[in-house]
């Protein structure tokens, strides 16, 4: 018997079968096995259990630690297999999570290409020609291929944040220290923190409030912020450098919707942010990747070398020897930059960068594999070693394939991001005819979900209008084809998660479907179920509802 | 013309002259300029003008920026002119206080010892055959000889604290931060903190005051304490290792000192302060000495090395090939221990602990540089390595040398340290003879001071006691000699502090003096103005006030 989660485990071991991506997962976990976890949730769920996340499908890096599947980092060789889930598993576990497997990366999380793995290179979601970014790059792609619902990965130059742009997904990058990243293989330990990918903003928040830790004793109040506009810096045109065809304006475009949607704008100066960026391959904080796996990598070379990656084993190998007096200059000058940086964004409540500046094919990168990899983390790179959050969503497509930004702030601003993050998320919109009208009763409602007057205008003139007998009185629209009327109607501009949340409110007998309007197009609008025209009154021949309530009768 | 503050001046360099010990200065600044800049002060003081360190003579520690004196460091070659003072400096003389000069040190503050230095091995103040302890080697013996009242050093090892405790005076180092390191040549500049010495612990906060910064923006508030005693943490003494003889007997005597004091003691498991401390030259930490003047002492030494220490410059070129992979392993480790030591710290307010292990004579170090100085550093050297605050008291003598225990707080405790390492200030007795007895109207100003009753018992039968025409009503003491009576009397036992500000709030007629008791000791005690008897009656006869106030008359 199938209930809904196992039909849902099924319908994904499908769909891997159907993309044919073999390279997303390291491990996959047999499909029985998962189906058996799938029917114990619905069990428990019937049983009146509360599991937030009942259902929910995950992918985790390969890694973090997922009990009984090994932890392998993207080396066969590095494998063991752990007793316990990491933190951060174990908490999505117990709110109803269910894990299908561990994802392919770039080894030791080393790389923004996602094509330094020999588990194989993993292809962009979208266009299988060009990469899928990385280090997380299985996890980005299962997400955006619509296999798993959610996949955890790890940044720590950009690794949680370049492959969700790439993709078309949404990339959370904690506050360090607000998620555990006990049971994750270092990158490099000062600086990783693991990350959360999904296809909506609310969902990758829902999943982030169930990994982070209950905040700490000593965790700073968060500074008061007067109430008014929200302040956006963003970078000038000649500051991001070269960026990929089209990619400067859909950059404009998202900081204009911001503006559209209220924020106010200030240009900075980018430098201390692209300068500590460089400082992070380029210096001496590479070092840190060799205390991580150095010793490993020295003795498996000895051996042969079978499943290192030639370009990780090379950038690792050569930090063993700088020196500890370099890595105390670069602190130094890592601390000046940061000071600098944060002057920047002293009257800012987010920077918004494009997440990279540009989205190489995987020919591109096999034949520069360090200057591609390089250019990617241009925008990302500072975020960990200045302590900040990021946000990664995103916003429009240029030439078919997906553009991204990311909203910069300081440490424990995750929440406010996200909030301004939202603003960027594509709006939907929804037709009106009756209570939800400006200046009618019900209209508050919009306004409260954020929702935007688009324009007045009339539906198609294939309804008829019907004054239904509810309390407040409302209309209901019905579709008839020849022998209807063009009714009035407004469309208002709202995102999704807000019409979702009307629909979610919706009270019986109202219902929301496609309604065609004066131009042609359809619009998400009021409808009303068929029950509801007992007792109503066909009120077609006053052309809306604001004529009619407001005729005598 | 001599005015207050010149004369102090010409005391000072008559002092210098005559305790002859030319090793304490770099640059002794001419007794002319200086007397000149005091008549200054005497100037803008009769001028009306506020400054609160008028005439307090002050050294600073070579490696500090004086306007106008070479900054050394302890290495002549590395020296140049400043335009400007080091901001702790400047704040100091706009208080009124008045450089004489620059103090000799342990070259490039490395060290614990006082003897790494070109300009000759530093004796201490109270033994010239030991050590005077380092790298703050000549600020604290200028304080200690009685030459300056107040002396900036710095401390990243234990420099601020263990000179203090080697030449019986204070030594406060602030919590990294509160104070500006700006203008002070690098030891390990994220470690290094500016640090002031003075004889009495008042004197020392007060110019801390100074020297501080206002709070930074971000200032995390201290945790609240809730009301209570002190709760001290110890460590046992197989934990303290090996201690010169008599130290553990004097730390025990300290301690006890505290619980008298209404202290409660836990006793803590000191594994991670002296593993972290061990971490400080053995590890990789030492090679943030290369990043600050290793390139200069490369120089220096192809050039024939000329004023070099050779035992800081061992250590410092040894630091150039550590690898900063070990340096991210030590810096993680350090986290670890951190952690461990808070948590041991969790329920207490301060560490107490031997500043420390024992002090060596100046051969002892001659024998074994390296070994005599790491002993030294055992208590201290973790204090900035885990961003703690601390504070380094006298507490006693052994063997007639001063021994010193010090306090160690979280970040930002400074001030709670300073009033718990009051309780450890010498105490002094005052004896009361009148409204301040026990249950008389002014008793609570003596509980206010911190006083505790001793004992109750008498004068010597020398004196005669007057009821004076004060209000309210109050005894006068006499001292006859031959005629006098044995007059009953309290005596309390508080700081010196507090008996100076008794002292302070004393109104006319009232007098402290010495007053003889019945055991033939003399304490410090009330007596009275001469003026005070016209129209007072002597009532000698009641054989004390309180007989006195509760007969009938």
């Amino acid at each position: 018997m199938s209930t809904p989660t196992v039909t849902r485990v099924q319908m994904a071991y499908a769909r891997i079968e159907a993309v044919n991506r073999p390279e997303l997962w390291i491990d996959l976990r047999p499909q029985e096995a998962v189906e058996a976890e799938a029917r114990l949730i619905d069990e428990r769920l019937a049983a009146g259990e509360n599991l937030p996340l009942a259902g929910r499908l995950l992918a985790a890096k390969g890694n973090i630690d997922v009990q009984g599947l090994p932890t392998t980092a993207g080396c066969p060789a590095y494998a063991s297999t752990p007793e316990a889930d990491a933190p951060v598993i174990a908490r999505l576990r117990t709110a109803g999570a269910i894990v299908l497997g561990t994802t392919n990366l770039d080894q030791f999380a080393t790389g923004l290409v996602g094509t330094r793995s020999p588990y194989g290179a993993v292809r962009n979601a979208h266009d299988p020609a060009r990469v899928s970014g990385g280090s997380s790059s299985g996890s980005a792609v299962a997400v955006a291929l619509g296999i798993v619902d959610l996949a955890l990965g790890t940044d720590t130059a950009g690794s949680g944040r370049v492959p969700a742009a790439f993709n078309g997904i949404v990339g959370l990058k904690p506050t360090r220290g607000l998620v555990p990243a006990t049971g994750v293989v270092p990158a490099c330990a000062s600086l990783d923190c693991v990350t959360v990918f999904a296809r909506t903003l609310p969902e990758a928040e829902q999943a982030l409030a169930h990994m982070a830790s209950p905040p700490a004793r000593d965790l700073p109040p968060l500074p008061q912020r007067a109430p008014g506009p929200w302040r956006v810096a963003v970078a000038s045109p000649s500051q991001l450098g070269e960026l990929d065809e089209g990619w400067a304006d859909a950059y404009e475009a998202a900081v204009a919707q911001l503006v559209t949607a209220g924020a106010e704008v200030r240009t900075i100066d980018l430098t201390p942010f692209t300068e500590a960026a460089a400082m992070l391959y380029q210096g001496a904080f590479v070092a840190e990747r060799y205390t991580a796996v150095g010793s490993f990598i020295d003795k498996l070379i000895t051996e042969g070398g079978d499943g290192l990656d030639p370009t990780v084993a090379g950038i690792i190998t050569r930090a063993r020897d700088i020196p500890a007096h370099q890595l105390f200059a670069d602190q130094d000058r890592l601390a000046a930059l940061r000071t600098r940086a944060l002057a920047e964004l002293a009257d800012a409540d987010a920077l918004v960068l494009p997440t990279a500046p540009g989205h190489p094919t995987l020919a591109e990168v096999a034949d520069d594999p360090l200057g591609a990899n390089a250019r990617l983390g241009r925008f990302t790179n500072s975020t960990n070693l200045f302590d900040q959050a990021a946000v990664a969503v995103p916003a429009g497509e240029v030439n078919g394939l997906p553009f991204g930004v990311m909203l910069i702030g300081p440490a424990f601003t995750d929440e406010r991001l996200a909030r301004i993050a939202a603003l960027l998320q594509p709006e939907t919109r929804v037709a009106v005819v009756g209570a939800h009208l400006s200046g009618q009763p019900l209209n508050p409602q919009l306004l409260a979900l954020g929702a935007r007057l688009d324009r007045t205008t009339a539906t198609a003139p294939v309804y008829r209008l019907h004054a239904l007998a509810t309390d407040p009185p409302k209309p209901g629209l019905v579709h008839v084809g020849a022998g209807g009327s063009a009714i009035e109607a407004e469309v208002w501009r709202l995102s999704a998660e807000g019409l979702g949340r009307l629909l979610t409110a919706l009270p019986r007998p109202m219902a929301l479907g496609s309604v065609e309007l004066a131009d042609g197009t359809h619009v998400p609008g009021f409808l009303c179920e068929p029950t509801a025209l007992k007792g109503a009154t066909d009120i077609t021949k006053y052309g809306g509802w604001r004529a009619y309530v407001t005729a005598p009768h």
